[in-house]
This record gives C-alpha cells, structure tokens and sequence, in this order.
C-alpha cells in the first residue's frame, strides 16, 4: 500500500519531493499540539497548484486521507493525520508573488512564513495588519486556514479582515480562484471567507491575495498593574467605553506575570495581581494623546502603577513579557496544554475567574494570559508528562472551561481553531442542527472525506 | 392552490399577516430594478423567527417557492419572485434589541432600516459604518444579504465587516445561531461571512448582531474638478500611495456632473470631465492634515480647483450631489438602467474609457459614478422604456461592460449583488467549477431548492 501511494506520489512531484521514511513521517505525526499523535503514510510536498490537484485527484479516486500543513504550528491538533493517508505539506510554494504598493495588497504563494510577508510589506512601506505570535514559523496557508489573530487584532482584526482573494485545490481536483484584487466583489457566495477558518478541510489553498495598509507613523507602548484582574478589566472596558479603540490590549494573570519576570527577568511587578499590556499607533499626536488616556483610566481604575515605554527598546521588552508567556510557563512543567476560549470583552474578569475556581477543584495549576481587548483568553494548564492522572484532570477541566465560557455566551476557541483537539465540544457550542449543516457543506467539497478527515466538518 | 397556500399560511401568522389580493401581489412583483417582474401566489408578513420557521418547514414539504423579502430596494432583482410562490416580507421584525457602548454592538431584528440602526448608535455615542444610499429604506436584513457597501467603504469596509453573529432559518425550519456578541470566534466554518450575501438563498437571516464604532470626532469633506476622469483617477492612486485611507473617495463623471448640476442646481463646475469627492473622519488635527494633503495631491495631478467645504451645510450639500446622481439621471429618461461593475482601484479611468467606448458603439447614454477609492463604478443606462430596441442595445451594451471589467481583473457586481440580473454572467466571472461548487453548496442549505429559487445557486 505505501509503496504503491508513494509511487503514485512519486510520478506527481518527483520522488525527491516524497518521503516514507519512519523519520519523516514522525515529524509528521504531530504539531504543536501536546496529546495528539498519529502516523502517516506518505509525506509530500508539492511546487505547484496543479500538483496539488493530481494529488488530490489520485486521492479521491483511492480514497487516501490527505492533511495539509504548512509549519504545523497549530495548537488544535489541526494536523495530525489520525486516519494516516498523505501529510501535503505547502512549505515548496513560498514565493512572494507581489507587493502592490499603489493596490495596497501583495499576492503570495501560501507556504511563504508570516513574518517573510510582513518584512516584505515593511519594505514597501506599508504593513501586514495579522501578527499571530507564530508570525516567525507560520505560514500564510496556515493563517488563513485558522483565521488567526494576533496582538494587533482589537483595532485591526483577524486574518479574515485582511483576505482577499485565494486560488484553492478542490479535494476533486479543479483548482478555483475567489475574490481578487478587488475592495469590492459580491459575485457569488463568499467562498474567500468560508475557506478562511476550514482548518484544510475544504480545499487546499496555494495562493492568496491579502490588503495591506499604510504603515503607521509611529507606535507607542505602555503597561499597568493591578492588584486584582477584575480591576484590569473594568480598565479594558472603560477604555472602550471612552471611545478608544487601541491596537493592543494583552493581560497576563498574577501566575503569567511571575512565570515570565523568572524566565526573562524584565523586570514585571512581582505584587501584581494582573498586568495590562497596552499600544496604539497611528500619527504621533493620535499615539500620544490616546496611551495618555488610556494611563488616566488605568488609574482610575486603581491601578498599583502605569509606565509608558520611553523608547522602543522597552516597549520590545514589554511585548517580549506577552509573547514569552508560553515558553515561560513551559518552564514550569515539562507539558503545557494552551486552550483558546473566548469571551464578551467585559466578561474577561469573570471567566478568569471560573478558570481559577476549575483549576483549584481539579488540584492543577492553569495560569492564564491573553488578548483582553478581543475577550480571547489562553487558560494554559502546566503538568507532569508522566502524570497520567493528572492530564486526565486537564481534560476534565478544560471540558469544564469550555461550557463556563459558552454559558458566558463564549465560545470554545477564539483564534487556534477547532482541530482534532476541540471536536468533540463543538456541538456544544454551535448545536446539533448546526454542525449537521457544517457536514453538508464539507461534503458539497469534499465527496470522498478525503481532506482532512476527524477535524472540522466530519 | 392558493386558497391552500393562504389558509396555510394565515395558520401560522394570522390572516391580517398575509395578504393574496392582487393590489398587494402586484407591488411584490418587482424591486428596485427595471425590467425585472413576476407575481407570487402569496405575501406573508411573519412576526417571530418561529413563524418563519414553521413557513419555511410548509414551503420545504409542499414545494412552494419563498423569497425573502426587506424594503426591496434591491437594484439585481433579488427579490423578484420568478417562479412565484411566497413573498416573505422581515419588516415587522423591526425592533432594535440592544445598543451596548461597552460591548461596541448592537444587537436588532433583520427588518429594522439601515438608518434607524444607525440614529439609535448614534445616540449612544457610536457609529454603525456601513451607509449604503438607499439607507432610509433599506432593511439590515437586506444589507447582510447583499453584503451591502456605502459612501464609506474605503476606510470602514462593507456590512461583512460589521457582522458578528445572526440568527437565521434554514430552509428545512431548522434555527441555528452563527458567531455572537464576540469579537474573535473560529468555531466551526465561518457561517456569519457565507450567509452575508447570500442573497436570500440560503436562509432567512431573522436576527444581527453588529460592531459599532466609537463615533469620530469630526468630519470633513471636500470636492476637487478634474480636466479628464483619468486625472482624478492618478489623483486617487496617488492619495492612496501616500498613505492616506480617506473615508470618502466618490467620483461623477462629466455627464453626471451634468445632470446632478441641472436636477439640484448646487452651483457644480460645468466644465469639468470629472469631480472627485473626498472626506475623512476621526480626530480634528489628523481629518484636518489628511484633507490638505489630499487637497495637495490633486492639485499636483492636474486639479482645475479643489475646494474643502467651509461647514457641515456645505459638506451635506457635496455629499447630497453624490447622492442624488441616480434621481438626477433618472430624469433625464424615465428608464434607468443601474450596473455595479468593480476592478482594481488604478484601473477606475480605463475601466470608465471602456464603457465609454462600448456606450458610443451602441448608441446609448451610459454615465457613470461610484465608489472611485473602492474600484466599484456604476454605470447608468438612461433610456426610453418604450424603446424595445434601445433596451436591447442597452442588454448587449452590458454584457459587454461586464467583460471589460472581468477582463481588467474586476467583476460584475461589487455590492448590489447577482439577484436574477446578473446570473448570466456569473460562471463568465466565477467558472464553471466555482459556479457548480456554488449549487452544491445551496443545496446542502436547501435539499428542496425552495428558497428564492433562479438567484446564486440555481
Ligand atoms: C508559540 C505560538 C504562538 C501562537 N500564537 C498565535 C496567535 O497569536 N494567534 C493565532 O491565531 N494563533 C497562534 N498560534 C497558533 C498557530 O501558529 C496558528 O494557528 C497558525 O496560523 C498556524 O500556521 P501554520 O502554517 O503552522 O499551519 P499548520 O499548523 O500547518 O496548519 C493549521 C491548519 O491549517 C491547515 N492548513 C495549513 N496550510 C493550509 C493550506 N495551504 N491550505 C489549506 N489548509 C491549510 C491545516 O490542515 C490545519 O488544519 C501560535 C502557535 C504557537 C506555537
Ligand atoms: C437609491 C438607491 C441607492 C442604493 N445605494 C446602495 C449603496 O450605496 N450600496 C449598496 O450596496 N447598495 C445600494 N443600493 C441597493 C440596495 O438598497 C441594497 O442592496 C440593500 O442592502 C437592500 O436592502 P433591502 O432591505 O431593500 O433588501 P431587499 O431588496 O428586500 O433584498 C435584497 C436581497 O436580500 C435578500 N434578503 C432581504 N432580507 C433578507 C433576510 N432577512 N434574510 C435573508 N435574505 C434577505 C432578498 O432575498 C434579496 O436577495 C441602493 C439602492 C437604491 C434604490
């Protein structure tokens, strides 16, 4: 069977674009997330659309699996192959196609890594809005197969936002084009939007067209603790209540904050019981005067201390606290498990606050950070590998996480995406009627269930 | 048959909820479009999402057609009921249900006007962007459906962009719940985005949550006269390539300047071959730095005068030119026929050229204005309606424009939607593997193809 699939496979990309051995299919069996893991049979990476059509084809006719992956950096299990079949990795198509400064838009090959795309944006002036913390590894397929978010998301949005037109692979093989280099087109169903967040259940993307904007003249950066997270948020919600929208909102809980002051030192506030991470950019004076409100609302809301970063440099420093809260917590226990809820801006403090009352009742430390400007939360539970009674604890509570943040009118994840991981909780939140209509639709594409089967959809 | 149909319906909304009496049938024939007309057998007027469910649930078991219906303002013959049947008219879901400064939402039933959404946001403080021209008429149901643009789509976006969550009825009865009152959510495909602009073909949208925006401080507007449209056209790249994302960037063109001058008489320059209208928002100093450089840039791309309007009156005045282009030109013919082709913003003078051309080869007056910053051009048609012969030229004239659009990367509708009007050019613009995936796709929301059967997805 596998000699005969990598022959196949073989014909279609060469054979030094295909590989079977135990080594690289167990690269493959997993992603970034703990817990999951499966093997594949074939690992193959094709360097063009039309390639990924035959493969396609050739997988329908034979009714293999095929899971597409670009870095694998998914935090849902997104990418394990748990029916085996192909991994399609997109990485070989990793050409910027154009950066259009006068069209504000580039046009790229999905493989090419976030943060490639970003810089070539910067280039010309002009920035790609998403900034997922991945944005060094991850790539544009797997941004827009997530909708992923970023730090910037509060005055920017999501990937979705900034999408404007694909060239996908159907699972049947006809490779279709969506959207464009147009603001406006209503010519259809919005196919863009509907793959935008398939996690690569519906086609295979291999291009995108995506808008840019002018690069803001100036950035600025502050920080503010508080002695309780309910505090920190009634700041974010008087924040927006004032009317401004700023580009960044982050928190981290008092565990984050002492995670991270021990793993890099900067310097955090070790009394606090939350730390607000806020910026904006913009034109100078815009910058200035909104972290200037901003720092008088914080007050107001009794914060312990607000500093604004004086110079670039410490306003890096501050965003490293927010990016490095992962590896920091990592520290603290061999296997970290992230989950991705996502709430009601103002229902922030409250559901900080059943997470603690779950973990505490499950015995388990889950420290939590998170972008408070869009209400999406990253409880993270740090555990012994070896404990197995523990992980099922985690389970336990997670499942009881995610019913906390749907009954505060949440959902289950906010920007990681449902994957093998989030599955079997997605009724829950979306009801039966509901994901029965999302099966239709997966089988209006996908006929064979051949595209990654057991995620979204089946 | 239709004494059936109506006792049938009268027992789900009550007889003085449908009418069948052909004063009322006649004025469901048809929308805003010309041209375009057919009777239905009933009109029904439902009050809750229930009772559209329970029509939806009949129409699904007896066969019935259902359009869907909001103030029919539609300008693609969305709403014409071609294969007769119900007309369901969403007006009396008309209550605004919430308007939260906090949560920067509001939540209202689909068959609330555009406008009144946007008075009662206004009243909190906020901004509900999307401002199509027909707003004082049109329903927010309408708006979702045809992913309604506006005056302002440059610098906010379209309705899609203002989606959050709805409530909808498929057309087997079934209630589900898309999104919510949250700002990210990734759970299951993006059904919010599928269903706006869906047309009324794959549910009845009965419920909307939507983003407002924290009102801008202040506006300004201004209005510049070009020599050529292919002046205002590099005068608009050349605003965008400095960095500039103005909120308005409208263009007329020499014949509606014309006639926008002779239907308002509001003292417009007669001599010019095309007038741009610019406006911005947000705070006073930056509204005020961008419109000087806006006023700059068209002065350096061959301006014959650039004026920023002194006080509100005169901006309200500038805009209403923008607003009554389509009444002005209705009087010069008593049919107007109104396109809503879309490309690539630069491309804005050669796609105008082309109609241009294409209108002198038929003998037709086609004038043009639109959304210059967005690409979206809406070329008129004025005519006489008993002229059978010029309506053919006018059919064939169109069919032309629509391939020079798609021939400089455009397409065929960019916000008023594909309705009946525009479905013979679809699979031109799409494919024909798009336009099959599309059927599919309606037919995994609609098994019965009851819901406005002869739009997207037939
Ligand atoms: C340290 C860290 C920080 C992170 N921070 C963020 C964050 O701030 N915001 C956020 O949203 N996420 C974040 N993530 C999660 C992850 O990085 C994102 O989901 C990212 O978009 C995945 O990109 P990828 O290329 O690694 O995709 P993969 O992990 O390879 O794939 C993700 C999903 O997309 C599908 N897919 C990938 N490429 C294609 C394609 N070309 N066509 C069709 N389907 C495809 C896969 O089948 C899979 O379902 C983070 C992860 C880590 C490890
Ligand atoms: C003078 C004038 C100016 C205009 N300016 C603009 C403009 O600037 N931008 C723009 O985009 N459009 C514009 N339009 C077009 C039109 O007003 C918009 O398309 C508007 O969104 C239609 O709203 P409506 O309530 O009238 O919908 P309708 O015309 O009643 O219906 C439109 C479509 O939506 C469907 N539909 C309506 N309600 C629902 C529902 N609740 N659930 C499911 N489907 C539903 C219908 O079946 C139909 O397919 C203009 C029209 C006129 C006459």
């Amino acid at each position: 069977m596998t000699a005969k699939l990598a022959e196949a496979l073989a014909g279609i990309v060469g054979p030094e674009h295909v590989s079977v051995e135990p080594g690289a299919l167990a690269a493959h069996a997993r992603d970034a997330t703990p817990l999951f893991d499966a093997m594949p049979q074939a690992v193959v990476h094709p360097g063009s659309a039309e390639e990924v059509a035959a493969i396609l084809r050739y997988a329908t006719a034979e009714g293999v699996p095929v899971v597409p992956r670009g870095a694998g950096s998914n935090l849902c299990a997104g990418t394990v192959p748990l029916h085996g079949g192909i991994v399609l990795v997109l990485t070989r198509l990793n050409r910027i196609l154009e950066v259009s400064r006068d069209e504000l838009l580039a046009r790229v090959q999905t493989g090419v890594p976030t943060a490639k795309l970003a810089a070539a944006a910067a280039e010309a002036g002009l920035l790609y809005a998403p900034d997922p913390g991945s944005h060094t590894v991850s790539t544009v397929g797997g941004n827009v197969a997530t909708c992923a978010g970023g730090l910037r998301g509060l005055k920017y949005g999501v990937t979705r936002n900034y999408v404007l037109g694909l060239e996908a692979v159907l699972p049947t093989g006809e490779i279709i084009r969506t959207g464009g280099r147009l603001w406006k087109d209503v010519a259809g169903y919005d196919l863009t939007r509907l793959l935008t967040g398939s996690e690569g259940t519906l086609a295979v993307i291999t291009e995108a067209t995506v808008a840019l904007l002018p690069k803001p003249e100036t950035t600025g950066t502050g920080v503010a603790y508080f002695p309780t997270l309910a505090d920190a948020s009634r700041a974010v919600t008087a924040v927006i209540a004032s009317g401004i929208v700023p580009a960044t909102l982050e928190f981290l809980d008092q565990k984050c904050i002492a995670a991270v002051e021990e793993f890099a030192g900067l310097g955090l506030r070790a009394d606090a019981g939350a730390l607000l991470l806020f910026g904006d950019d913009g034109q100078a004076a815009t910058v200035e005067g909104n972290l200037a409100r901003i720092e008088g609302i914080c007050a107001d809301e009794g914060a312990l201390e607000v500093t604004l970063a004086e110079d670039v440099a410490r306003a890096d420093a501050l965003l490293a606290a927010r990016r490095c809260s992962l590896p920091a917590l990592s520290r603290l226990g061999s296997l970290t498990v992230l989950e991705d809820v996502s709430v009601p801006r103002h229902r922030l403090a409250g559901m900080v606050a059943r997470i603690d009352e779950i973990a505490a009742a499950h015995d388990l430390l889950i420290a939590t950070f998170g972008h408070a400007g869009d209400g999406n939360l990253h409880p993270t539970c740090v555990l012994d590998p070896d404990d197995g009674e523990a992980i099922e604890r985690c389970h336990q509570a997670f499942a009881e996480i995610f019913s906390a943040a749907i009954a505060l009118d949440g959902t289950i994840t906010g920007e990681h995406g449902v994957g093998a991981a989030k599955l079997p909780y997605l009724e829950e939140r979306l009801g039966g009627d509901q994901v029965a209509l999302l099966g239709r639709i997966k089988r209006a594409f996908d006929p064979a269930g051949i595209l990654n089967p057991g995620k979204l959809g089946s």
